[in-house]
Parts: C-alpha cells; structure tokens; sequence
C-alpha cells in the first residue's frame, strides 16, 4: 500500500531470462539481481522520474535455497540503495530457469516522452556506446564485462535532462534501433554523424548497433542547447552530440558520407520487444472518485 | 505515465508458469492469459481496492507467433473489460516455457489488510472452496475445470466488504493456510467449523487444503455482522460463517470435536511465495516533493 502521490506516476516493467538476457557463468547472480533492476532504472531515468518503488517477481529454479536468493538481492539492493529505490513487495515461484521481473515506479511533474522531439532539435547520448555488447565476448576486457553485467542508470541525467529535453529513450537495443524508436514516436526522421560517436572500447559499428548501453538518447531544442551543455558540464554528466532530428529517414553519415544503416538494423533483439502500450481510455465504472 | 491517484494505490505482482501454475493443456493459451490478471486481480479484491491498471510481461517460446499472443490477450482483455481495469503497458521476452508475470494496481482510501484482524471477529469466506482443486484431476467435472481455469476474482466483494471488515486475504493456497497467514499477521489464533465450509463438488478435506479457489476469507468485527449479511444479501454475494479469531493456535473443529490440521499444512504451494514484504523507510534522498 503506497501513498498517493503530486507529480504523474512513471511505471516500467522488464525482465531478464537465463539463457535469453544472462548466463550463469560469467554472471553472477549478484550481477543477475543488480542489472534486472538497472534494466528499469534506466527506463525511469529515460523519462526524467525519481525512482519511488519497485516490485520484484522472481521465478527461479526448485534447486535455489537462502544461498542464491540473497545473492539476487545483495547485487539488487546495491543499486536499490544507491538509487533510493524502495522494495514495496514482490513474489516467488518456481521455473525450470531464473528469470526475474521488475515493475518500477517513478514520479515527476512533466515526463520526458519518446514522442516529444521535432525536426532540429539536436542529438546527445551520454557515456560512451557499444562496450555492453562487447562485454559479452569470450576474453573481453574488464571495463566491457562490467559495463554488460553492471550497467549504471543514468537516473541522475534523465533528472537533469527533463529540464532541457523535448524526448528521450534509454539505450537498450542499440543506437540505431532505439533512435528509431524515438523517431517513429516523435513522427521525424534523424541525421546521425557515426564518427562522432563517443567510444572507448568498441569499434564505429559495435557502437552504432550493438545493445544493453542503458545510455540516453536525449533530443535537446537549440534554444536550450548552451543551456543544457552548462548543466551537463556543472554536474560532471558526460553527453556527446552526434546529429539531429530531421527530414524523413534515419540518415548515417561519416563527416559528410552517407553510409548504409547497420546490418540486421531491425532484429537485434532476442524477441519482439515493445514498453510503450497506449493506455485504454479512462474507465467507464460508477465508482466513486478517490 | 499515469496520472496522480488520491486515494491509496495498492500494488501486486504475481505470476503464472508453465508446469507450475498450468499446463497447455488442458490449460488454452485463452485460460493462461485470463488467469494470469485473475490472480492479481483477487489479490486487488482482498485489499478492497478498486481496480485500476495493470503490466503485463510475457516471457514466451520463439516458436509464438501473432496467433498465440493473440490467444493470451483475448482471455486477458475479457476479464479486463469485465473489471474495468486498463492495460498501461508491458514487456514481451523470449523463454524456454510460458509465464506471464501480471503487475496490478487500485486504489481505495482505506486498504484491507491480512493485519487488522482481532480475536472474536468472525469469519466468513464467499463462494464454495475446494473446486478448483478438483479441477486439476483428470475427468474433474467442467464446474471444477472452469473454476480451475477461469476463477473469477471477487473484486466487488471486496469492495462491499471494506465497510465492514477488520482483514481480509484471498484464498490461493488453500483456506487452511491463508487463515494461517492472515492469523499470523493479525497476531491471533482461529478456531474453524469445517463443517460449516461451503462446498459444492469438493469433500471436507479438499474445501480445507485444496488452493487456488481465489475466495476471499473475510474478518469482520461482531458489531458489523448483521450490517455486513444485509448488503452481502442486498448484493447477492454469498458468504458463509466459518469460525472466528481468537486464541493462541488454529483449531479445526467438526461440531464440538477438534480434528487435525490437514496434512502438509506447511508446503501446499509448489514453491516459496511471499505477497506482503513491507516497504523499505521512505527515501533520504535530497529531491523535490512531487
């Protein structure tokens, strides 16, 4: 039971499956319980909320005993912590295989949307693209594995970018497809300079394509550029300009060179994929108000 | 992004597994989906709180395709309709085998809970228990089968019976143990007629123990009896007096004669499952009120 809440209520709901989202080695369990939240987080962060609660369903093997449920939780309750995130309930069941579902839930006055941009408005992303997907290779290095099994929400951002930003999305199926998403939502196409890419381990490609950055992509109006750059620069958050939104496609270019979007562009995911369900109209009930 | 609520919002998480919770089949993927916002759905009615939205997060085989997910939503969105509870988004993921993890809310200014119970409130449960035990065995009788697979939660109850009882729970692992939780939340004993427990197909031991009957067992303090049996007459929703609250232990009585705790009355449930974990402090973080 929760108190009623001013701002709207942000809620998110995604899960992470063995064998689908992790595999256990090289996860840990603690590493399993920490990103299924991290995964929800960066949900909330993308639509600029403070994270209030969440609930977690846990479905996992009859073989799992106190050992391995706090594991889940200790990785879990690290970030929780540190987000200020409260557990307000949860669930347990058995499965063949361990799959963990969050629903979490943040406020805020005016929700940063997919839908908001418009053509001119200019493209950031935070931190730097493609190391999750690298993390997941055999022999990868060790800032590439943590980034893939301990990726850090960007909540503190998605805060500061609500002020400035007209639309927003979490990276979490890759550049490419994610700003598609956006466009789609925001009825715009977009011009993305791949050199401009902010990269530390992973090539032009692994940025541009690969997934589970939980970076933002944030759509900033010109008006509130020089703005936004003072904020980023005073609270020491890391966003890098790479185009803009415009014209009727998505358009990659390196420097002034039209380039092919990426191979395989609509089908990274490992299964159909979708967080943005309309809601039905409101409900017809004779109840009263409360 | 849902808009802000004055009352209460009561939150829930359940799921439902494949070879778990059900089998396809006899179980339809139709059944599934509307059993899968049932069981949230009864958990909202034992709160006495209006139904309001729910996630829903499917983890399917690759092999679903539009017509099984279709199959899922028509049994879901016919109980939805029929609560008037919105669908506000959700999460598809691939699996091994089906489960369907429901995240539900409503709201209400004065939540039931398993807690508020005290000795010599009475006890009541609505419908008849043990059939969808009976539902499960081969050849069970289409009554059992159907309140197997489709029990239908008793959220106006609920709502009734907010204006009269002191704690409430719904019946999922069998009446035996949830009297057994909501006496060790209320921190009392309980003393039970089984003779006096509605049944319709089941015997006395399978009304007792048998789970997933999604009833509700309903507390309700002596001065409210008599107002409490003329709305539930008043509204047609049949309860039964079982027993009431009081002592130190659960007691079973058939008449006058005390008989034994059903056998395994610790481990009906095929796997641990919690509902009520208590909310963490509110957050210290430095934030605006919102």
């Amino acid at each position: 039971v929760l108190p009623p809440t001013r701002g709207k209520l942000c809620v998110t709901t995604d899960s992470v499956v063995e064998g689908v989202h992790f595999r256990t080695p090289p996860f840990t369990l603690e590493d399993v319980g920490y990103k299924a939240l991290a995964v929800n987080l960066s949900d909330l962060a993308a639509m600029g909320a403070y994270p209030r609660w969440f609930l977690c369903a846990i479905a996992m093997p009859r073989a799992f005993g106190a050992r391995e449920v706090k594991a889940l939780a200790s990785g879990m309750s690290s970030l929780a912590r540190g987000q200020r995130i409260a557990l307000a309930g949860g669930n347990f069941t058995s499965a063949r295989e361990l799959s963990i579902t969050i629903t979490a839930a943040g406020t805020t006055r005016k929700p940063l949307l997919r839908s908001g941009g418009h053509p001119g408005d200019l493209l950031y992303v935070s931190g730097t693209l493609g190391d999750a997907r690298l993390g997941l290779e055999p022999g990868a290095r060790l800032a590439a594995r943590r980034k893939q099994r301990r990726p850090q929400p960007r909540v503190d951002l998605g805060l500061l970018a609500s002020r400035f930003a007209s639309a927003a999305i979490d990276l979490s199926d890759g550049l490419a497809q994610d700003l598609r998403h956006l466009c789609d939502a925001s009825g715009t196409g977009a011009e993305v300079r791949v050199d401009l890419l902010p990269r530390s381990l992973a090539d032009e490609a692994t940025a541009l394509a690969g997934g589970e950055d939980y970076e933002l992509l944030l759509a900033i109006p010109p008006t509130r550029q020089a703005a936004f750059e003072r904020a980023c620069a005073a609270a020491r958050e890391k966003v890098t300009r790479i185009g803009h939104l415009g014209g009727a496609h998505l358009r990659f270019l390196r420097g002034t060179h039209p380039i092919p979007p990426p191979p395989g562009f609509d089908h990274f995911r490992p299964a159909v994929h979708f967080k943005s369900a309309p809601p039905r109209p409101p409900s017809k009930r004779a109840r009263p108000r409360i």
